[in-house]
Formats: structure tokens, C-alpha cells, sequence
């Protein structure tokens, strides 16, 4: 039996642009060849840097691009990481970029999400009773691994609060253009008129995550810190690539890409919605998130996630236990699934196993 | 006036594979596109590293993808540094990578070059002082920034210092295949039969800086350090670039574009050599290398590379003062010319730039 996954957070083939991206890489060579195939500026091929500045309402100087944005919060962490910063997470939080965090030894304080993003409640005395410099690390739009979002009065809270106590956010957006339901909520970065904020996204869902290319939008001071970054690491990121993608973009094929990949996504959510409500017993909860990748399923009393995903191998489904995402216990008793690969088809197949499992385990349990 | 560069190492735009690239990408992509644009594993695409085991007669996993030949040296660095062990380079040595360990805080201990490579009169004493675990990080053929080769003798000198004092040696060769004249010279990681050495190289010589593709041939017990290194930067390296290079390679034609560009190099370095035969004044030395990028120029008694420089760019020619390949003082009275660049005639003009600032520096020493 072929497993089915709900695991990580891959899109579908369907949902990748195949058939136009060697076309405009075609183009990009046969236009700018010479830039293209040499060493770059380490923050990456001006014209693709200069397209992001104006979608984005800020100077060319405060655009970074690397190869994925985890690259970018790699070094944003290092560097604050560095001078002693306190950082805030949300719980559950983002997996890759906790275990950085890790690595790095910093100071790590988790925040509880609530069904529309971090709790500010809690956050609130948390920054005011810490004296030294805060980050707060918080993806608002279609959380990974939540899918949850950040409501646009909560996000007025969340930057006032960040000003009264001297916090920097750093926002991490790689989800927010995948809306296919419910009105759109403005950034932070936006909010804020790209004060006090750190804005990282990427092309990895918007086009494909095989390009590596992220950004990061930071404040011009930090700019030189982020250069001698990249000149340690890979000198230059990938001028082929960049280049490439700023073809793609120039031909008004951005837009539309990500038109049809929210309607892939659409009908992805809404198939698993609709096996979920299907299949899953009495006391299991879920949330319908209006974009993104992933929706989060806490299951019935006593049922564990681990101990789920121990049989999952064998049903034929696969997902992450919701306890990975956080930084020391909770999440024991939910689990992530992505909607973003498999088809409708195969998610309500794999939602189907999936109940099975849940079922016996809150019989079990019961 | 337009400044003529022997500075930086990038290749002239006549040697960068522009028309044929474009092609790969969309043959690539209509070939493997789903894998080409989705998320990879961490060690990079699988078909080009398989190319790359055999080209080197090695096991497939042992083979890591970078993107760029840096990256990987920073990740086996970051390994080596954080046990302890210390880093024999040579002096001069590439300056990327002397930065590196320097910001790891490494335990740096330069060995002098000699006019054939690593000064192993110097080095042998030096192993067998230290009790503590060594590595020995060489460019021994064309090296970055003199120029100068490791014969085959004292490569075989230099494998049983490494093997009777317990070090292991990093080979870097992003120059060993652009060689267009006298006879080839084996690499350390074959004599070694691939054992007690890590091999480090790069296509961006060979084919093009601003694809990024490196490779590192590793001992196969350090590839899940290296995976974790990769997860936490970049997810998995660039798969698009990596099967448009695979389709390149597979087309046949990553040899003749190497020995096109041996040829361009060749017609660059020759002009080179005559015109500093006729411009420079007495007292000046520099090398005549086989491939490669660069030469080493060891100017006349008293004259300062540094001061040269600060006139350079009046002049309209700029280089590289030796003394930034030096851990602790040393190249203070020698330059780094790269070659690679500029067009025969540029260089028949820059060098005539050159010496008319270094007969006057000359005189003034006199």
C-alpha cells in the first residue's frame, strides 16, 4: 500500500509551474546571460531585489534574497541570537526554525496560540517582565503548524504592545498570498509601515520551493551584518536562479501562479474538511483554516499523537505528531496535516485510514 | 578611465556556457520537473551526485551537494572547529576561507608555501608539536591566490605526514581541471584511495560561478552532521539548478566546455606573462602557472602592495595585496593578479597600468 501523506509541507506537482519555468530560464540567459552565470552581490540579482522593493513599498537597500528563507532566518537568529536577545515563540511553533533556535542556544520563552495566534494576554506580561532586548518570532498568516492566523485588531495589539516594550517582530509570511477564503488581513510589516518589523517570505509556495528563493525585508542597519553572512557562507546566492524567477515575474506570471495554486489548495482543504467530518469520532477537533498548507487536529481525550503515528506507517498515512513543535511539552495529544500535496482524491483516502486510527486509539481510551 | 580587474576571481563572460545553459533548464524540467521544483533531500539531486560518485570513483553517499563549494567548507569547519581541532593552512591561503575560521574562532596555524606548494619542511615539525586532532586544509594544485602546484613527490610526502600524525587533510580543487599546460598531477583524494582525506571542489570554474553548485567528498560517518548543518540553513539545496547541471553533464558536455575554457584561460594567462615580462622592473618575481585563475607577484625590495593599491584605482587597474591572504603578517611586499577575467587585450593594457605604478614605487624605494 502506497502511504498517503499529510506530512510535510511539499505542493502537489500540479501545483508547480513546469511548464513555463525553463522557458523563462531560457530567456533569462539569452537576456542576461552574463550576470545570470557569474558571481552576484551577495544580496542577490538587483532586478528581482528591486521588483520585491516595490511590491512591498521599501527602499531596494533593505531587500535580502537567499536560498529559502530559512537561510535568511538562520542569520537574522544568529545575529540576535548573538547580542543576548530573548526570543518569543508561539506554541506550537514552526519546527526547522525552533530547532535552529536550539542549535544556537538562545534564550527561548513559548507563547501559547489561541484560535486566532498568539495569546496576547500571555505575551504581554512576558515582555514586560523581561529587561533585555525581545524578539518575537510569529508567523500571523496561516501558521505553520497551526494554520491558524493573527485577527487584524489583534495584530494593532500585537505591534503596540512590541513598541511599549521595545520588542522587534520578525514576521514570517512564507502563507499569506495563499488565501482562497474569507478577507484578506494586512501584514505586520505593513501595519507597522515596515517599522519594528522584520518581514521574511518566499517564493517556495508562491512558485516552487525546488528555486530556493527567499527574502527577507530588515532594516537597512542590519544590512551589512546579513552581507558578511552570506560572503561566509556561499559567497554570492544563486544569480541563474533569481534571474530566472525575475523572468517569470516580468512576464505578469507571478499573479496568476498563485491564482491557480490557491484554487489547488482550495480543493484540497476542502476535501479533507469533509473526511474529517466524516471520519473522525466524538471529542476530535479541528480548525478550517481560509489558506496555506496545514490544518491541526487535536484529538479525543487520551489519544496520544505519537502513539498514532507509531501505527501510521503500517495504515498507509503519514503526518507530524503535534508535540514536535514545541519546546518543551504540550502538543502530546495533536497532530498536523498538511493538505497541500496529496490529491482530493488521495486525501480522502488517507483521511479515511487516518479515522480508523483514531478510532480505535479514543475506543481504547474511553 | 574603465579600471581593468586582476582582482576578484570570476571568469570572463566569454568563458560562462550562456547559450547552451538556457537549453538544459527546459529539457530539465520537461524531463524531471516535478522533482526539479519540489523541496530535495538535503544532500542535493540525486542523479548529478550519482554522476559525481562516479566521475570519482566514490560511493554515492559520500557525495554532498552545496550550494557553492564555500558553503561546504563552512559546514566541515563548523564540525572540526567545535572539536577542537586545529587548522594547518597554508600562508598565503584563500582569503574566504582563512575569514571562516577566523569568525569560528579556529585555532589557525599557517604553513608556509614554497614554490612548489605547502612548505612540508615546516609542516612535519608543526603536526608532530601538536597533540590535540589536525586538519590540514590545502589547495594544492593552482592554488588560490599563488598560483603554485604541490608536486606528485611531495604529495605522496604529504599523505604519510597526514597518516603517521593522525590529521586529515581537506583538499579544496576548484582549479585542478582547468590546467592547459604540463602534465596533470594526481589529486591527494585519489592517491589516497578517497581514505584519511575530505575533497572539496566546484562548478564553478567549470561551468559557472552563478549556478552555485560545490561538492565535498566525505567520510560517510560525517553525512548526518552534514544533513542536520543543511536542514538548518537551506532545507535542501537548489534542485532546479542541479538537474539543469545534470542535463548539461548528461549532454556531453561538461568536458569539452572545460577544455574551451582551458583554452580561454591559456590566451589570458600568456598575455599575462609577456606583459609583465616587458613592464615590470627588477627585482620583480612572479610565477607561471599551468591553470588556473591567478599569479603571484612579489614586487621589488620595499615595494608595498598596500600602497600600490591605494594608488590603483587612480591608475585604472585593480588587484589584491598579498597581505590579505595572511593569517598574521606576511605578503606585505607581493600582489594577487587573477587572470581569469579580463580579455588579452584588457590584460596587455591593465598590466602596462601596473607596471608603470610599480617601476615608479620601485624608483622611489631605490
Amino acid at each position: 500500500m502506497t502511504s498517503i501523506s499529510f506530512a510535510r509541507g511539499f505542493p502537489g506537482p500540479d501545483l508547480l509551474p513546469t511548464d513555463e519555468f525553463g522557458e523563462c530560464a531560457k530567456a533569462a540567459l539569452a537576456r542576461d546571460g552574463a550576470t545570470a552565470l557569474n558571481y552576484g552581490p551577495p544580496l542577490g540579482y538587483l532586478p528581482l531585489r528591486e521588483w520585491l522593493a516595490e511590491r512591498h513599498g521599501v527602499s531596494v537597500e533593505r531587500v535580502m534574497i537567499t536560498n529559502g528563507s530559512l537561510q535568511a532566518f538562520n542569520f537574522i537568529a544568529r545575529h540576535h541570537v548573538g547580542a543576548g536577545t530573548r526570543v518569543f515563540v508561539e506554541a506550537p511553533c514552526y519546527d526547522r526554525s525552533l530547532l535552529i533556535l536550539r542549535r544556537l542556544g538562545a534564550d527561548v520563552s513559548p507563547i501559547p496560540l489561541c484560535d486566532d495566534g498568539i495569546d496576547l494576554d500571555v505575551l504581554e506580561p512576558a515582555l514586560a517582565a523581561h529587561a533585555g532586548p525581545s524578539l518575537v518570532y510569529t508567523i500571523p498568516t496561516f501558521q505553520n503548524p497551526s494554520g491558524r492566523s493573527l485577527s487584524e485588531p489583534n495584530r494593532h495589539r500585537l505591534l503596540d504592545l512590541a513598541r511599549a516594550h521595545g520588542a522587534t517582530i520578525l514576521e514570517d509570511d512564507p502563507y499569506g498570498l495563499l488565501r482562497f477564503a474569507g478577507d484578506g488581513v494586512p501584514r505586520l510589516f505593513e501595519l507597522a509601515g515596515g517599522d519594528g518589523v522584520m518581514f521574511l517570505s518566499s517564493f517556495s509556495k508562491t512558485v516552487a520551493p525546488g528555486i530556493r528563493v527567499g527574502f527577507a525585508l530588515l532594516p537597512e542597519d542590519l544590512m551589512e551584518t546579513m552581507q558578511s553572512l552570506v560572503f561566509e557562507n556561499y559567497v554570492s546566492p544563486v544569480m541563474f536562479v533569481e534571474a530566472t524567477l525575475h523572468e517569470f515575474v516580468s512576464r505578469g506570471r507571478f499573479d496568476p501562479n498563485v491564482e491557480r495554486i490557491r484554487a489547488g489548495l482550495r480543493i484540497r482543504r476542502d476535501a479533507m474538511i469533509a473526511a474529517l467530518a466524516r471520519e473522525m469520532p466524538e471529542g476530535t477537533r479541528w480548525n478550517e483554516p481560509d489558506g496555506g498548507y496545514f490544518l491541526w487536529v487535536d484529538l479525543p481525550a487520551g489519544v496520544s499523537g505519537e502513539a498514532l503515528l507509531a501505527q501510521a506507517d503500517e495504515a498507509g498515512v503519514t503526518f507530524v505528531k503535534g508535540a514536535d513543535f514545541y519546546v518543551d511539552g504540550g502538543g502530546e495529544s495533536a497532530i498536523r496535516l498538511a493538505f497541500s500535496y496529496a490529491t482530493a482524491e488521495e486525501i480522502d483516502e488517507g483521511v479515511g485510514r487516518l479515522g480508523r486510527l483514531v478510532r480505535e486509539a479514543a475506543a481504547v481510551a474511553a
